[in-house]
């Protein structure tokens, strides 16, 4: 069954995805829908599975050519020609995509606006097979990169040396950047979102490296942190915890376990030394179109997982008071038994030069 | 006086400036406001000057280290937490970033929401001179890859090579990619917003070239139309045509200039020769912290330029039936009396080999 069969199955009411500029869940629900990578598009599905795509002029030659949807041509100013369409009639939209102003402006044309959450990105977190095989070639290309990344000197070398040598990696194999690399030496990996600066890794300090590529649309997303050459007893300890903490994470993924308990099965061991304040992240969320999407793993998850979701395990401790931070992560797919790890890089401590 | 301290003059209630994920001009409010790069922050104006930074774990250590705002810990789940905390208040919030949900979360915990348009991006539009001076770095960067590509072989190669030969000139000079860079030859660059593919380029096309970088945060925006070899005399005429729109906009763009009358300037000459219908784009947008922020340069725009102003000058035109599409685009500083072209590479029509 086609993607807008799947969610018109779901629906009361129309439904309008609209993928504003800037706004990247509401482009990403009409790229799942229709194929169409704009950043100014609606698609509007009825009950009844019929599909119309609206974009302005600079997409409209590509929007016709998918051949998914009757297209309709808008001005640029999107919203307020929907209002136009749309008047009179009861339309549901995607509030937690949507501006506020977005729907003022609807209902101000006269639409019956329906706030509703959730439908596109349900579909969106069961993976169909083709959207799993790019995801798998993304996991496979990242596993290629670190690999290639493991046998780099890095000390000497900047952090953000490494974050072009990874960058430059995945583009020259053909794929995009899901997100900013992120690769953190010492002290810097010890806030979780570390920005890469121009300090020189040293010798004895853990380097976190965080990235992901894209593969027709679709993001990988891996977290190895590796020893410069020798590194003391406490740091092979955190990395232990840090592992354990990730395999508790991993085998207590499978169909049917709430994303919070499994955020609760990684937070365990790092909980029971007393380190929980050092953990103070969520474990993972879905992959996809997106790099963070449906389903979440972290304490106030109210998901609850299913085959064909992927997403990410990824614990971390995070000491700034001491200079240390570090994270291991894994891409996985929720199968019908547990899970299958689409990142296949060995997670010991790997030493670098 | 300090940004925070210009939004506080303009404002009647506080106003909470919110970064969630995935919305760019929310997240490009809280670092404008004080330079927090992040994905899951707020910040709150008062109108006496006082600010408080909102922001999960992962980005408190960076968020305190700025020392230009109270910075309060809140779990992931931002907007429930601001809902807590500003329960009984009266608080504005920009009503075209916020998700419809989050200001009904607000409203549901007790905040009186009121709805604001406008005021971070009036005070981004015009530029102060820190900003100014990165915009200039990265227009000058942008110029120098131009000039390198316009030395580089194109007939034989990829659209996508191109595209990645652009990018990599960007990042090894230490600057990041402001958005997907678009190489578009001959039938590709008929669609204003083309993707590149695989296409071999060969002689006798036209080629569009889009690209820009990120210097400290601010982006550049060029777009150049190349001759591959010898192109025929309607592609000649055609290009000198799409000139003297640009050169039209250009002279147009002033102090109390309003966008639609600059936008329409530029039209004139494509519209007398009857190929209005071509041109189906806006002629230009403000660009800094975002590639696309405020003033627009459209017919529908309600702008006036002022003195601080940064925008792109691009008229195009598009002919899909004759696979043929052709773009000119120079950044822009409105001055005092007119303005000042930051993208200096030469606008004649350049042959490439």
């Amino acid at each position: 069954m086609s993607r807008v069969a799947r969610l018109a199955a779901l629906l009361e009411e129309p439904l309008l995805v609209i993928g504003l500029p800037g706004i990247e869940a509401g482009q990403a629900g009409v790229r799942y829908l229709t194929g169409l990578a704009s950043s100014n598009s609606a698609v509007l599905v009825e009950p009844d599975g019929q599909a119309t795509l609206y974009t302005d002029f600079r997409y409209l030659h590509r929007a016709r050519a998918l051949g998914v949807a009757d297209v309709v041509e808008t001005p640029r100013g999107l919203v307020g020609a929907l209002g136009e369409i749309l008047r009179g009639r009861r339309i549901g939209v995607e509030a937690e995509h949507v501006p506020y102003a977005a729907v003022r402006t609807l209902e101000e044309a006269g639409v019956d606006v329906v706030p509703r959450t959730g439908l596109v990105e349900s579909l969106r977190a069961v993976k169909d097979e083709d959207e799993l095989a790019a995801i798998r070639r993304a996991a496979a290309l990242s596993d290629e990169v670190f690999a290639a990344l493991s046998r780099e000197r890095f000390s000497g070398r900047s952090e953000l040396e490494l974050v072009w040598w990874v960058e430059r990696s995945f583009r020259e194999a053909g794929a995009g950047i899901a997100f900013g690399t992120i690769v953190a030496a010492g002290p810097t990996g010890a806030s979780p979102h570390a920005e890469p600066g121009e300090r020189t890794i040293e010798p004895g300090v853990l380097v976190t490296v965080d990235a992901g590529c894209v593969v027709d649309g679709y993001c990988s997303d891996c977290t190895r942190t590796f020893a410069v050459g020798e590194v003391s007893e406490r740091l092979r300890e955190l990395y232990a915890l840090c592992l354990d903490a990730q395999l508790a994470g991993l085998a207590a993924v499978a169909p049917g376990a709430h994303g919070r308990d499994v955020d609760a099965a990684s937070r365990a061991p790092i909980e029971v030394v007393g380190l929980g304040s050092a953990y103070g992240h969520g474990l993972g969320h879905g992959v996809g179109l997106q790099v963070h999407e449906a389903p979440v793993l972290r304490p106030e998850s109210s998901d609850v997982l299913e085959p064909g979701n992927v997403v990410t395990v990824e614990p971390g401790l995070y000491l700034p008071e001491e200079g240390i931070g570090l994270r291991i992560e894994d891409l996985v797919l929720v199968t019908e038994d547990g899970c299958e790890r689409l990142t296949r890089f060995p997670k010991e401590l790997l030493t670098v030069a």
